[in-house]
């Protein structure tokens, strides 16, 4: 279990080796479009969980098994140590990915993968399966380098079916096996770094929950001239909800919706402003042409570590060509809640409930669905787990490594909670990849320093980390 | 030219006589789609106008012609009295329909009409085919109750193909033709009455402006979480405009909206106050299960003599099933709004340009652009053609005739405008009969006494009315 120069070398050397196998590997699990939101891909999605418990076995790991859930089946692994003192760790990821449609702008399939100048272009090669495959490069170069047989920690994967979907039966599944998943620490890869150049640990993700409202006016569209300006408009409705998301601070205005939030601290809000953020680089990779948010906060405070309602989807009444002078039938508003530390998901969906039948005039019926719900996660910045994660990274990228928070959500609190063990992040990502977006891609170069992250995390943390 | 009870009972037995043939028509006109709002629609729109011509000439009328326009044609038809005495009327009416798909909510095939409890369900069935082709088997009623070889008037006919497109092209169509649609009077058929049971004649209809707003957000889907919350979203932002449209009050506030317009006077709020308006019936008509529109008028007023604006269309975003965390690149909004006596169309059209350009944010780029215009229309009550129009619609429906509004909108007001003729209204549609929405139907009992009305007006208007 050395962590000299040499065994650096070997690892590099090793994932170098194997790069070309690994991305063969990789583009065969992309070519599965696991689709968890789609119903018509349940079936796809179960192929991908197939493809990567055969591809686990392969790798080494003696126990592989899919979990069941109501919903998109889990992929759990096991590779133990042989070693009585060694800790415990389990890695997260997922194996389903957002939906994806040519004509949503890709300039390629999304489930053909693609090599072009260094990067890899599909649905999924970021998020999550490119950072999900990283760890069983990872596992065998730590175990080619170390010349060990079996890894330096007890090794555990969970791969979950259902993170695009909200996560909706993972807390259950947890706690339905949460003997098997018992671990010291928990390392999540499902998150980014700052850049390219810019190295970084991320220390925690904010929380989700979202839903669809189905507003329902009259029974079948009618005239706008004989009947409108008499009758409720349920577009307009829709309208109206979407707009007081926000007040004109634009804060969020449901109601009892800051309730309890940990409120950013001086020491974080210093740490955000050291990173190199440079506001035009950021809108590019936004793909925005301005920015826009809650007012006494920056751009990186607002996306790492304040509350958000978002507008993802709004609809009714004519969508066709020219127009249509109609009062329509229904409308449709889908909404997504990005959560912080000390709000409680359950809370804030029984506030947007209570919001929107406190805001819809009579003779508009409406129903919600919430999909799912995400509980936000932060790490402590003093964990000595932390400090071993931070060290493999510095040796993968020969480079100091800096701290973030992430946007996005993942599960990661339900393990935290449900395990008692703390959570880090060790993920590749960078802003560019594209996430849920047209032309996602990743960064080849990255995703072998993900994998030499891994290789090198085993060892550290078996010398250094809580036992 | 009598108007003994004699006259009448010949019309009557007339119009029964070729009734049969007169649906036989009907329903082959109606299963031409002549959707002009759909370009792929255009060639049937041509095909619409080709058949009114065969059916006009067949019917007798001396000159036809199909008169072209920028979009979609129409069609001109004149029968000189021969007396130089004669009072000259034009009939407008317009053979272009509103879209309809199966989807929609039909029961049948918009497009294959049926005959079913003494209704014709159809795609333009009221709105306006069956309304138009009335004229038809009324002059030939009129001939043969008078035995006249002409008409008492000089007739003449002008069905547009644009009016569910806002009649983009009418005013110029007007213009250009002046000399040929010279008259004494015009005739409108695409209003309605109160209902079945009491017939009524329409004294005024609103005017109409439509448009489409595009927003443009970032270039492309954008992850809610990495971005939301710090660039400007444009579902939010369509949402944010259409819930300004309207005041708590739902009073329209767009600045200057309401700059000029003739009120409503107290003689008719007692008019409309008088007729037979029951809550729960009218809501039942408009499918609708709540009022709600202006303060400080009643729903009769709200829909006949106060402008409105209407959300008719709102997209943005991911539609599909579950959800899609997204912040989405583009969204838009079709609006319509229906405008009273003293609003002027450009002015309205200015101020909602000038409105949607200071109330969207740095970021959101938009485009807005207008299907068309038409202008409110108003007659005078006590006009003499109007009592000439009561009188042929009282032997008809043998019953006293009553004054109403009408909501919709027509290009009535270039007619007025350009031909300097006062403008009746001679509808014979209920608000039942589902204008614009799926299974719109025309009552065949009320089709029949459209076509005795028109019968008697043309003997009443050569006996009384402006010479």
């Amino acid at each position: 279990m050395s962590t000299t120069p040499d065994t650096d070398n070997a690892v590099r050397a090793f994932v170098d080796d194997h790069y070309a196998a690994f991305l063969d590997d990789l583009g065969a699990w992309l070519r599965i479009p696991s689709v968890s939101a789609d119903p018509a891909r349940a079936g796809d999605v179960r192929r991908s969980a197939q493809w990567l418990a055969s591809h686990l076995t392969a790798t080494g790991f003696p126990e592989v098994e899919i979990w069941e859930t109501p919903g998109a089946p889990a992929v759990f692994a096991a590779w133990p140590s042989g070693d009585p003192d060694a800790p415990t760790v389990l890695v997260y990821g997922h194996h389903d990915v957002q939906p994806a449609a040519r004509e949503d702008g890709w300039r390629t399939d999304p489930f053909d993968p693609v090599v072009e100048d260094g990067r890899l272009y599909a649905r999924g090669a970021a998020d999550d399966k490119g950072q999900v495959l990283c760890h069983t490069l990872g596992v065998r170069a730590h175990l080619a380098a170390t010349g060990r047989t079996a890894p330096a920690v007890n090794l555990k994967l969970l791969i979950e079916g259902e993170e695009e979907s909200g996560s909706p039966h993972f807390p259950e599944l947890v706690r339905a096996h949460a003997d098997r998943l018992a671990c010291d620490t928990v390392i999540v890869s499902d998150t980014g770094m700052w850049s390219e150049d810019t190295p970084t640990v991320c220390t925690g993700m904010r929380g989700l929950t979202d839903c669809q409202i189905d507003l329902y006016g009259p029974d079948q569209d009618i005239h706008s001239g004989s009947f409108g300006g008499a009758v409720p408009n349920p577009a307009t409705e829709a309208a109206r909800l979407a707009a007081a998301l926000h007040g004109d601070d634009r804060t969020v205005a449901v109601p009892g919706f800051y309730d309890g939030i940990v409120e950013l601290t001086d020491r974080e809000r210093e740490l955000f402003a050291e990173l190199p953020f440079d506001e035009a680089d950021w809108l590019r990779t936004a793909h925005s042409h301005g920015l826009l948010g809650e007012d006494g906060y920056t751009t990186l405070e607002r996306i790492w570590a304040r509350p958000t309602a978002e507008v993802n989807g709004i609809s009714g009444g004519y969508q066709g060509p020219g127009g249509k002078t109609i009062v329509p039938s229904t409308a449709q508003l889908k909404l997504s809640f990005r959560l912080v530390a000390g709000q409680d998901t359950e809370r804030v969906q029984r506030s947007v409930r209570e919001w929107v039948a406190a805001s819809l005039p009579a003779g508009i019926r409406h129903e919600i669905t919430f999909w799912g719900a995400t509980r936000p996660c932060l790490t402590p910045l003093d964990h000595p787990a932390l400090q071993s994660l931070v060290r493999a990274m510095g040796r993968a990228f020969d480079q100091k490594i800096r701290f973030t928070r992430e946007g996005g959500s993942g599960p990661a609190a339900d393990l935290r909670d449900v395990l008692g063990a703390p959570v880090l992040f060790l993920g590749i990502s960078v802003p560019s990849d594209g996430w849920h977006a047209p032309n996602e891609k990743v960064e080849l170069d990255l995703l072998a320093k993900g994998a030499e992250t891994a290789a090198h995390l085993w060892a550290d943390l078996a010398e250094n980390g809580p036992v």
